[in-house]
């Protein structure tokens, strides 16, 4: 273990040293720079599981084995912090025994649409829970001293034209819905790292978006390293200037000598430099006290591994089929039964230490029956109608048949996103097939990110969302289809019915739209859930679903205070009961909805949870904090969260569409915003000051008096309260200058005299 | 007649003088600068009638009778170019007739959101099709000498805080969306005059924006004057800057104070005022020499307006009661069969010089049936089950039962926006209990702008959409329902079926969003039915629906060209024939469908239609042309319109969701597009290079393949081809920095070599 202190190292440092430190060495580690006291330090893939490469001098090379966890939308699935936290723990032992000091994850972005390539390495469509993810997994990862690097930086919600694409986003939007979850996982776990993103956010790069760092070091408080995704950096003093640290891949020379040149020639301040270099031999110092090399646990990970997929899997459709009785007979039709996809393709690929499948897990469940087994289909995208004959054939004999169904390999992957969200053609055909012989056909989907059942789904008797299940997930579906785990995932994205119902379906980079360079947000804060509520568009499977194999039930819910201060806060109880037959876990969600708010807001919004076990026939009760950012919106005239006085909604339920409780409570805002009146501010704004109001509001009553008359509207109450709404939002100036007859100075002289007035 | 020389008046003229030219001296006048050879112009509202103050000197006052022809929604509904044409002819007449010089009209933006106040004085949500009634009117207008101002430049598509809001617009939306129309009426009317919008587009007040003006002058070579909106002008000397010449309402003296301290402080060239005195001095000129007073021909041109109307309504639906039959008993229910709804509040309102009532009307065509009347409805806003009750009594005991339905006085007007698309409370009980005891009833529906129907349409036998009719449309109504005249009008916008399908929803400013200042235009160019095309959503009514006593049958397509060259593009002809036993017209609408394009593009969009009419029996052949902007896109990287090399689908519809042939056509690009190829250029782009491919081609196959089998992906087809996707779209610097050791050089030299290469 080496112990360095900063500030006295940092004044031994020549510039050129100092360079060195800010590009990567190689595609893995940083510069080592010839002084033992500054070491270089190792970086790893991925967010559920380490891609330690071999050769650490390789960019691509197979990596050494390591768990593969279950990817990230089956982790969100969990609602389940602890085991997240647990998860990191683990991670992390295995990053010490592969001499790994930092982590490249977890990635918190948003899935914007499903479409995005990389969506199973994010948690979510909604930033919240997305947040409370990351934070439970960096938490168990910083434990054991290895560093987590919170990924990336910020709105990279596709992957066409990576590299060159411009996010176009507004404020308020990029506040509410693309960064809280950054923000969340960095105040509240404290990330040795953040990585910035590919794309360009407004117009400039994110490793060089001063704007963004510093919201992140400025706002946030953030003083961890910001490194740039591999080759995401166009100029590098730009960079360093605008926040970043660490350009990686390295080594990239001829940035680390315009970075020595820039200093030299006066164009960057040295002290910009250092104040990287600091973040820099911080981290570094950081690692130096974890010691590292050792082996880890392989069983109990993969063990683990098993455990976090039983928790994330989604049963989305059960008839009474499930769990499995003791047939004597089951088809098992589908490669994925053999060939499990339980991972996808780019940074996150691990080598995994072993891997279940699930045919197996499932002959070992049930030693008395007898599996027979179809591929159905092969992955080489050929039509093969003889291979659904033949699945058809065996699932007819059969007492059930489990039907494996899963994307072609790298259908999902980083790099690039997805065309569109149908299953192959042949699938859906064999689902067609089987499920029309056999009613007992249970859907085993594996898939990183939602797909079209709308064809098909009428005729199941069960669906399980097993995901990107990770190495173990082939024994957790037997697991679940045999009861010996209650499935208690649920929705972290919506399902949409089709394609074209999604929020940024005409607003979408890709190859059918191929000279595109810039990306419009245009749904703004409306993604997920809250497009579907907002526009009340029919979905396949609400944010949040997922059934068990018991009931449950809410009730008496109430919360500290039905009236309380912004800053205050208040916390939701509701009893929850488990009223079915066997032990079950239940994820309340408490959504909130403002009743009436002076910008649009989404319907609601999911702004807590809890995850319960309960016993058949037992009550707990549970309680849930909101805080004044539960009900506070980003206000882009005020440029800061602000909160209004009213009437909220506490939605309780378990899903986003199924509402079981709810509660009305009145929030008083703190937030004190001041308008500045002047020219261009309405009448409304003017009468909402009291020194102006006594003045104007005789004045204004004339004029609307008038102008209703004028109007011809003045038999018509309906037109007259109309004619008012115009006036209220015009400028008063404007109409000072229309209606310059019914006040008593010149329009201008008016003005000056009201803007004195109220700024006494 | 004064005849005025532009240059030697110029020449005599004062900085003072000058710049009081610049501004209104009153709400309707030029400033008289007491040089009897540069008289003072008069200008008056509006679009669809003359709204002349009797008080010249009055923004609010009682108008001098004019015919009030039907708005714009019902004239765009015509799509009868002649027929605007003539309706131009007249509206001059009354202008003449009333010493107007300028008539501030006709308004062409688009309706980009049913809610829009406005809607009712604008033609379409299709620029194409507002372009070509504009031009009608247009031109008719200035025949006879008088002035046309096309309004309001531009993407005025909202009322709510209109002076305040910020339009943010992408421009190739505003190139293809927001200004087409503009440009055609700009281009093929040559108007006197363009009328600025209150609102900022992109953050610069429309009055004020270079951006937008000089594509309005230097673009499209306006010459003409230039006005703003009353009261739209934030700073004059900016204004003039950016190509205003005029500022109305005046007198806004202290801005003409500002504008010669400008001049005379240097801040503003004299030259550039010179600029906008000339084109005032232009239009004086112009205006000049045609003669004025006298009368105009009241009654031919109330006739006029009914003939319009006839043209404008559109039969949504008819299940064969209409036309009527020789009944004994009618019921006419509704407040608005005795007192009309034919226009809008604002400026466009205007004094009639008579009305026709419709129950009246009704009589006087069936003076042998009984007309029985009951009101059904107030327009004071309350809930009245008793007048429901009456009106269903006096429906039961009739044979069939006209329901006039009307939006309450004011309801749609300039100054503010609907809140819904709903029709009151009271209208629609008394909808569904009238069609509940009568299944004969007739619906005749009174309103600028789309209404929701779903609740009740199920239950009616007919709906006719009569529009803001103006005053001869009560005439109009009963020559449909009688069959006198054979309905012909189709939409010229979508009818949603709800609030929340309609493509702005998410983006628009209103009250329940009363915070905003700007309006983001998210759903970009898909505005309605390319919306509704492209997501698929369900609609009430398709843009271009209408129906007729009689049917039309399409036959033999064709084109002159199968293969030809953008600029000149094709004629579609084809045969259309009355199959019906009553003589009618059909508009034939063709739209065009891009089959593959660098970025995406509407499925559909319209592109040329004709009007045809038909006695029973006949076919007539139409040849609609097609020119290079049929098939063109505008292309933001090249900031130009192009055309890519391709097959195009030729639609032609009865409808935009009724096609009834089409015909598949190859297009030759000459657009010369060069890509500059650079660090930033794709493997894509550079591979399109001849010069580069020779030596690019052999290392990219070595890196494909190097990194499908780093990825383990050799056994998958399906991810080799994406994989390959990736590498395409990254730029060729990236894919050489990570596969260095694939190339023979080092990746900046390789690109050195390269650009030289490709450059040479």
């Amino acid at each position: 273990m080496i112990m360095i202190d900063v500030q006295s190292i940092l004044k031994q440092l020549t510039i050129e040293e100092k360079a060195a430190l800010c590009i990567g060495s190689g595609p893995w580690t940083t510069f080592n720079i010839g002084r033992p006291e500054v070491p270089a330090i190792t970086l790893a893939d991925g967010p559920h599981g380490l891609r330690r490469s071999r050769d650490i001098d390789a960019s691509f090379c197979q990596s050494l084995p390591a768990t593969c966890f279950p990817t990230a939308s089956c982790l969100a699935s969990t609602w389940d912090r602890n085991l997240l936290y647990t998860m990191g723990k683990a991670l992390a032992e295995e990053a010490i025994a592969q001499d790994v000091d930092l982590l490249l994850g977890p990635g918190v972005n948003m899935k914007r649409s499903p479409l995005g390539g990389r969506n199973f390495e994010y948690f979510s469509e909604d930033p919240y829970l997305a947040g409370e993810m990351a934070i439970g997994m960096a938490n168990g990862i910083q434990e054991k001293g290895v560093g987590a690097t919170i990924k990336h930086f910020a709105a990279n919600s596709q992957e066409f034209k990576r590299y060159l694409l411009n996010s176009e986003i507004d404020e308020r939007t990029l506040r509410e819905i693309y960064l809280p979850a950054f923000e969340m996982a960095i105040k509240k776990a404290k990330p040795w790292a953040v990585m910035s993103a590919y794309n360009k956010v407004n117009g400039v790069a994110c490793a060089e978006n001063t704007e963004l760092l510093s919201i992140l070091r400025d706002e946030w408080g953030f003083d961890g390293l910001v490194m740039s995704d591999w080759a995401a950096v166009h100029n590098l003093v730009k960079a360093i200037g605008a926040g970043l640290d660490l350009e990686m891949h390295g080594p990239q020379l001829v940035d680390m000598h315009a970075l020595v040149d820039a200093v030299r020639s006066g164009a960057l301040d040295e002290k910009v430099l250092d104040r990287s270099v600091s973040r820099i031999l911080s981290t570094i110092h950081k690692a130096s006290k974890t010691p590292k090399g050792g082996s880890f646990d392989i069983e109990s990970h993969h063990d683990l591994a098993g455990r976090i997929a039983g928790e994330g899997m989604v049963l989305l459709k059960n008839n009474g089929v499930l769990p499995l009785k003791d047939h004597g007979r089951i088809a098992v039709i589908g490669l994925s039964a053999i060939h499990p996809y339980f991972q996808g393709g780019g940074a996150s690929r691990v080598n995994p230490t072993k891997v279940a499948i699930p045919l197996d897990e499932l002959r070992r469940q049930a030693p008395g029956t007898r599996f027979m087994y179809a591929d159905g289909y092969t992955n080489d995208g050929e039509f093969r109608q003889d291979m659904i004959d033949e699945a058809t054939g065996i699932a007819q004999s059969a007492e059930a048949a489990i039907l494996f169904i899963a994307l072609p390999p790298l259908t999902e992957s980083e790099g690039y996103d997805r065309a569109d969200i149908d299953l192959p053609r042949q699938q859906v055909a064999l689902i067609r097939s089987v499920t029309a012989v056999q009613p007992n056909t249970v859907i085993v989907l594996n898939n990183g990110a939602p797909v079209a059942m709308g064809e098909w789904i009428g005729d199941t008797a069960a669906v399980l969302e097993a995901w990107m299940m990770g190495q173990a997930g082939g024994k957790a579906i037997a697991d679940i289809l045999y009861g010996h785990v209650n499935p208690s995932g649920k929705l972290a994205e919506t399902f949409p019915l089709k394609l074209s119902d999604t929020p940024a379906y005409l607003n979408w980079p890709s190859k059918a739209n191929i000279d595109t360079s810039t990306v419009r947000y245009g749904e703004g804060l409306f993604i997920g859930y809250r497009y579907y509520d907002a526009t009340d568009t029919p979905v396949l499977f609400p944010f949040g679903h997922g059934l068990s194999y018991t009931t449950f039930s809410y009730s008496n819910p109430r919360t500290t205070a039905s009236r309380f201060k912004d800053a205050d806060g208040t916390t939701v109880t509701v009893d929850v009961t488990n009223t079915g037959k066997v032990a079950g876990k239940e994820i309340v969600q408490v959504y909130v909805h403002d009743q009436k708010s002076s910008l649009i807001r989404p319907p609601k919004e999911l702004k807590g949870f809890v995850k319960v076990e309960l016993h058949p026939g037992e009550t707990k009760t549970v309680s849930i904090p909101l805080d004044y950012r539960s009900f506070a919106y980003y206000h882009p005239s005020y440029k800061r969260w602000v909160t209004e006085d009213g009437d909220f909604d506490i939605l309780i339920g378990a899903s986003s569409a199924d509402i079981r409780q709810h509660i009305t409570v009145h929030l008083q805002s703190g937030s004190k915003l001041r308008n500045h009146l002047n020219h261009n501010s309405t009448v409304r704004e003017w009468l909402e000051d009291s020194r102006a109001r006594v003045i104007l509001e005789p004045i204004i009553l004339g004029i609307i008096g008038r102008m209703c008359t004028m109007a011809g509207s003045a038999d018509s109450k309906n037109g007259a309260m109309n004619m008012t709404g115009d006036i209220m939002d015009a400028p008063l100036f404007v109409v000072f200058n229309y209606f310059e007859r019914s006040i008593p100075m010149l329009p201008e002289k008016m003005m000056h005299y009201l803007i004195g007035k109220v700024n006494e």
